[in-house]
């Protein structure tokens, strides 16, 4: 068949860009296969009881855990651009899981974890779809800081969630004062062996991450070693505290336990789809979707910059969709690329996504060989080490640093984390970003005009309060710094007028364009309103610096042909023409 | 007793700031007197049947439209800073509340009128609220564009509402689909005696307002005596036509007419206080409030620019507030600053707010005599008077003239169009204003940065794209025509790391911001990145016409400290010193 190259090659390009793994795949080799392994397998170890937990966090079986890491981790692996990231449940997103269905179903019962596969699809299909528009800038409306107080604020929420079962008791709640009168009202149930095993770990899982590597260090061990050690305190934790149950049978003296998990490959589900389930959690998907993807990128964009690798965020979306969609299909919920997940695979050395397939291979033996193990795992070790996890995440310094630098900032980050805390994660977030958004639209609504004047021998032009500038009566110059366009339009006007209005000399006014980005239509209204003002009062107006996309866009208006005066390429022009 | 003089003074000033009547009222003279007089009997006699129509298009008895034009319009002369506004039932604001009480209850019924009086207390205590706050600038986040949409959209909504009376049929609906497939299914009910009365109404006032004029003036007629012939237009039609029904007992054959009036002075009225109306009708308050202001304050400040007077946004809030209070208290429903009523008090050489009071008495009397005339006056003349009055408000060019100039505001114009004709009046103008700023932060979101050069000869450096400049192959300059926050801290972080690393000779990068006017705390971590990463690649950063309030902030944080390079004044500074 007469096929042209052109043409073939053509489209292998347009597949690749969608199927990143055809081009890294296309060069695979036994050193990138070695090196993959090895990280597999020390990310399999450290995601089983990972996984477990989260679940937990969530309201889930603990399965629903491990089979969220099996099918997402390869769909991305397939379709992102990350070569490090590890994607499964994460404790952020498990949070929110947890808070959406929480809404719909009781925890433990099957409507519960439908509405999880629910959540899951919708958030797939969502992030899928902002992928394919390629709207992964959307992303950029969570500034940092809102980013920093939300999940300082959720780490918080995060770690409220697990002192239950550090207690051995039943509470609930998705606020910070729910979770604590909850708990307030049950301490009555308090079982001392729970709080026991869970204090033990708690205490061990801290000892571990802070002060372990150094005494290796100290006892001369090597780094690997250490690393390894370190990483491997978690498992250490599960497998002592469950020994201890099993030996002494503590479940009998009420130790709440992990239990019968089935031995089985992740089954194939169908989320649910009643009108009223998707109404329900409609909301809450984008938000998991956008805090998801936004937590993803960082991780991933952070990993990429130490191997000047390059991150594709519209192909993000869609890897990350797939991921969720995969995790909808069988028995999962919401996932996202994880922080901790992603730095051990990429510290263990993994070269390429297969590392991710590698690991689902892993997880799919121990969901059918190992679960048995932990039967006797106490929920409080789950719980020690979910604490542990997310109190490294929460980071007040955020707030000092904003309020000495912008006091906008401040409001932001201090609001984000007040009422995620106060009124749950969703208003949280949804906030921050609304509060982020106002208060800039606020800031150029009144912006900063400056009237400048020349810096003497040079041709430069600045602001008359700040600097020994020269100046003449006749000649009114403001500096604009701020686009133009309908919030500020008006103020413009406002200012022009009272100016004019009070220096009774004023023969000419230059609007000095160099700070102005745009000029939209309401703005141009304004200009015009200006220019009739002045041609009444008998007053030049003349622009300068104009920006050549600025001026392209004035080009099709009236105002040019209208204008009582001249367009200057610079303020200079301007200067040296009316005053001579 | 004794008194210090200057406290007096203080507390007056303090005083007249919440009440500008304590202003003028001390400075009221006889001449003022009898212009404010002529005008308020012209506008009272216009009143009458514009109070009834306005009644009409909300749902309400006519009676309501007189009341809703005494106590507004005394409150707004205390409290309002306009001379020339006059406040009452207007029609956009008539049909946002016969939409928003539609929700509550059925047209007639007793819930429904008490629900009209919620809704302008909820939107006085609003108005209130947000003038005591000084947040009037909010109004500037409705753009020209959106504004000018909504309100040719809401032209074509309020005439077709009035078809039914029009044609003598019942029909309802608040949307554009709605309403013509209510009139279909209803068309079998056309009175045919009301469609002669309607369409001879209809067409003797649009003869009226296009014809009567210029006719009058080729009679020799003065312009005065022309004036107030066409402003008589709409009493002429209400006249005869109320004649007509009572001579041919009309109302025998089916023509629907107003009916009883009771006759008597504004009533006391309570406002339902229950938690469910309060927190339906919430919302359609705060946007009655909104667009209610925007009319009053676009009117108030066109009418007062012409006599060089000042309008105090966030005074004029108080002042529609208060008079929405006043209506919610004396059997009213919302009311504004309405434009036609403004521009013929203004015409008619009102001098103060006197005049407004003066109209109020003239109303008072009408209300407690004159409204057994209004007896036989049919329906369908009143909507003969709407439908002339709203369709001169619609207007198209603006598709045309923001097609021409920006697509941004071409869009959010087309979508507030259709989405007001479509899904309603609250839809489309939130979605107005919701995709005015999103558009706006889309365009932020990936700024205009240009390679610059100097200009031979000069200090002043242009794009290298549009003008023939120097540039030196080991320095990069960027200028950024955009303000740096969390919107597009990342882009910049991106694009300046793409430029590094394609071009191999640069030894250094000069950021110009001469059109940066904030840097917020995102922005700042994405500057401090940049710097790091040209420090690992031994590239210097540059800063170069950095203005004094960005400099202020930039002071505050390390930046300014750990910057691998300089902070130059000017561009050329960097330029002479760089090159050297």
């Amino acid at each position: 068949m007469w096929f042209p190259h052109y043409r073939l090659n053509k489209s292998m390009t347009y597949f690749a860009r969608y199927l990143p793994i055809l081009d890294w795949g296309r060069r695979y080799d036994r050193s990138a296969f070695s090196n993959d392994m090895i990280a597999a397998v020390i990310v399999t170890i450290m995601l089983i009881p990972q996984s477990l937990a989260y679940a937990l966090l969530a309201g889930l079986p603990p399965e629903a855990g491990i089979y969220a890491s099996i099918a997402p981790i390869v769909l991305y692996a397939i379709f992102g651009t990350s070569k490090a990231l590890a994607v499964g449940p994460v404790a952020v997103v498990s949070l929110l899981t947890a808070s959406a269905i929480g809404q719909v179903a009781e925890t433990g019962t099957a409507g519960y974890a439908v509405a999880a596969l629910t959540l899951a699809g919708l958030s797939g299909a969502f992030l899928v779809l902002l992928g394919v528009l390629r709207l992964g800038f959307l992303a950029n409306f969570l500034s940092h800081p809102v980013i920093a107080g939300f999940i300082t604020a959720s780490g918080i929420l995060i770690a409220t969630s697990q002192l239950k079962h550090i207690l051995g008791i039943s509470a609930h709640g998705h606020t910070l004062p729910e979770m604590l009168g909850s708990i307030g009202a049950h301490l009555d149930q308090i079982n001392l062996v729970t709080v026991v095993i869970g204090l033990s770990a708690t205490g061990f899982l801290f000892w571990v991450r802070g002060s372990l590597k150094p005494l290796l260090k100290r006892l001369g061990m090597g780094p690997l070693m250490t690393d390894l050690l370190a990483k491997a305190g978690p498992v250490a934790a599960v497998a002592s505290t469950t020994m201890a149950v099993w030996i002494f049978d503590l479940h009998g003296v009420g130790v709440k336990i992990v239990g019968d998990v089935p031995q089985s490959l992740p089954p194939f589900t169908i989320p649910g789809l009643s009108p009223d389930l998707i109404k329900t959690l409609l909301v809450p998907a984008i938000l998991i979707s956008v805090i998801g993807f936004v937590e993803s990128i960082s991780v991933a964009q952070t990993l990429a910059a130490k191997k000047r690798q390059r991150i594709d965020p519209d192909q993000e979306l869609i890897g990350l969709g797939a991921a969720n969609l995969g995790a909808a299909f069988t028995g999962g919920f919401p996932v996202t690329g994880g922080f901790s997940r992603s730095v051990v695979n990429f510290d263990a050395g993994s070269e390429t996504p297969a590392a991710g397939i590698f690991t689902a291979i892993g997880l799919t033996v121990a969901a059918l060989a190992l679960t048995p193990l932990v039967y006797y795992l106490p929920n409080a070790t789950l719980a020690a080490t979910i604490i542990v996890a997310v109190l490294s995440l929460v980071d007040f310094s955020i707030l000092r640093k904003t309020w000495g630098y912008a006091r906008a900032d401040f409001i932001a980050v201090a609001a984000t984390i007040a009422l995620t805390l106060i009124m749950g994660v969703e208003v949280g977030v949804a906030s921050g970003v609304g509060i982020s958004i106002l208060l800039h639209l606020y800031k150029t609504s009144r912006p900063h005009v400056a009237e400048v004047g020349l810096v003497s021998g040079t041709q430069h032009f600045r602001n008359v309060k700040r600097h020994a500038v020269e100046t003449n009566p006749n000649i009114l110059t403001l500096r604009v710094d701020e686009s133009l366009y309908f919030v500020n339009a008006r103020f413009l006007e406002d200012l022009v007028h009272s100016r004019v209005t009070a220096g009774c000399d004023i023969k000419d006014v230059v609007l000095m364009f160099s700070a102005v980005n745009e000029v939209d239509f309401s703005a141009l209204e304004s200009l015009e309103a200006i220019n009739l003002r002045l041609i009444d009062m008998g007053v030049g107006l003349h622009l300068s610096e104009v920006k050549g996309p600025v001026m392209d866009r004035l080009k099709k208006s009236h105002l040019i042909g209208d204008i009582n005066g001249k367009v200057f390429l610079s303020q200079y022009d301007a200067w040296v023409s009316l005053t001579r």
